[in-house]
């Protein structure tokens, strides 16, 4: 690995928009060594006054739905129609094994990855969904502290992430492909009900009527559902990134999101829970990772496992059991 | 309290369908005091193999969708129709401050509560969610092994105990009122679509037509969902438990899905995977447990809270320097 800086060049850096500081920066925070995480967290706690300021924005889809061309469109949008400046960072803790599209083949985002006002982030390789989601709470305090006051962070819409991501950003996308039949294949359970608002992508040409209806059917849908604690009901709407129609409906979306949940309070009230949720996940993930490491309980585990699973032996009894190891 | 039997003596007293002994085995479940807690494990680890053959039903519904009413005519249809064995827990912490109905007032179930095979048992006092919902598991356990093939387990739909509830049945009910507006105030997001079936009560009188309409609007709703793993499609169905309609079709939908998810696995790997996952939280909790009411842990954490919620401290700066305690 590179070598590393005192903590002050990492926050002058970060401060002063320097990218390669930042990166390095990011690099620490991805790393598993104990002396890199020591300084990781020096740098965090000298730029966490100078973070918090931007929109934090979650975007999940299933593959095919069209992610990368739209967080493309929809980040340059951002940049030229609102002038932000932009970071996009990926949660997916399986994308470069499984070789999917996010983030990882970053020629998807040609005019993006070349803006110098965006900066890019590929999911950490080799870490857990825990370790993930870490690195990318992490990494947004830093962007934010290096000027960007847009964040996206994307995410597959296939597995566990989508509650991490949530957990971790103000607004939630849905993008969905017009037709409500194979396409939500994939898509798990529960995120439906997550998202703040649902994009209906690649509405252009023919599919245009098709992604209409399905923007109806949606919104139809979305009226069924309880209300959430934000006092804000889901919008959908049709948008196309090839012709780029829609992106302004979405922005608009996400601005009128931000004046009614920072009119009614919801939106600090729900970044002071992300704050302690996010504390007390690790304390969980401490705890659990000393425990499950430790020697006794490792020899044990498997067959307990066995046990619990055919029903021979209680959960509680089990647990109970391997509580006592140590 | 009342004195203490051996493990024999209640394993003896469930197994031969002894209420009084069942009862006092519950209790022990229900209690606080350690060497309680020791004699109810001894107790489950006895009982253990006659449990498991039952089926697990979850009931969950806003107040006023006519939930005990709803409970009283299905278990009496299940006495009456189906010769079941039935009993009736629950699963809301709240329940008894708040004075609710869910099942603490008994004298809306009645016929259930005097039939003697049907056995009711209102949700433990002074217990946390984590406290009510461990008891609720055991008692299921110990509830299977006295004879009871069919169990319901109710639970309110506003809080976060739905989540425990759907982690230990095999089917989720949702009960909802007919119009789909107001009603849907205070459930919680996310339950509609842990539902296995949705059934619009007080379909009778002038409200037939309307809760005819609103089957219709969910069961398309429904359609836009993404589907289960259990490949199951979520059902709606209208019922009455004022003209005890509508009971036959929702036990059929349970059979369905019985049928449905025992040939394709769903059904087996699911209770494998609720005993796994009920032995990953006792673990979780018996860390979390013993970590917080450490000393130190207890004086700084009201400090380090403020200072997160506030953004002054990074949440993994906050948890480092808590289990650093430790």
């Amino acid at each position: 690995m590179a070598k590393r800086f005192s903590p002050e060049t990492y926050q002058q850096g970060i401060l002063s928009g320097d990218r390669v500081l930042l990166s390095r920066a990011i690099t620490l925070v991805e790393s598993k060594l104990p002396a890199d995480q020591e300084l990781a967290q020096q740098v965090i706690e000298r730029v966490l006054p100078f973070a918090g300021k931007s929109v934090r924005i979650g975007i999940t889809g299933v593959p095919g739905v069209g992610k990368s061309t739209f967080i493309e469109a929809f980040g340059n949008y951002l940049l030229q129609e609102q002038d932000k400046k932009l970071a996009v960072l990926a949660i997916d803790p399986t994308s470069q094994r499984s070789g999917g599209s996010i983030l990882g083949d970053k020629t998807r985002m040609e005019l993006l990855s070349t803006n110098p006002r965006a900066y890019i982030r590929p999911s950490p390789a080799g870490k857990s969904l825990g370790g993930v989601a870490k690195s990318t709470r992490e990494t947004i305090i830093l962007c934010e502290a290096a000027g960007f006051d847009a964040i996206i962070v994307e995410t597959v819409g296939v597995g566990q992430s989508e509650t991490a991501v949530h957990a971790m950003v103000d607004f939630f996308l849905l993008l969905m492909l017009a037709g409500a039949g194979d396409e939500l294949q994939g898509i798990k359970r529960g995120i439906m009900e997550m998202a703040d608002a649902i994009a209906i992508t690649k509405a252009d040409g023919t599919n245009m009527i098709k992604a209409k209806a399905a923007k109806a059917e949606y919104q139809n849908a979305l009226h069924l559902y309880p209300p959430a604690a934000s006092g804000w009901l889901p919008r959908v709407s049709v948008c196309s990134a090839l012709q780029q129609t829609g992106l302004d409906t979405i922005w608009q979306t996400i601005m009128d999101y931000l004046q009614r949940t920072r009119q009614n309070g919801f939106f600090e009230k729900k970044r002071h829970e992300q704050n302690l949720q996010w504390m007390y996940e690790a304390v969980r993930q401490g705890l659990e990772e000393s425990f499950y490491v430790h020697t006794q309980v490792r020899e044990l585990l498997p067959r307990i496992v066995q046990e619990v699973k055919a029903g021979r032996k209680s959960a509680f009894a089990a647990a109970h059991e391997l509580l006592r190891l140590v």
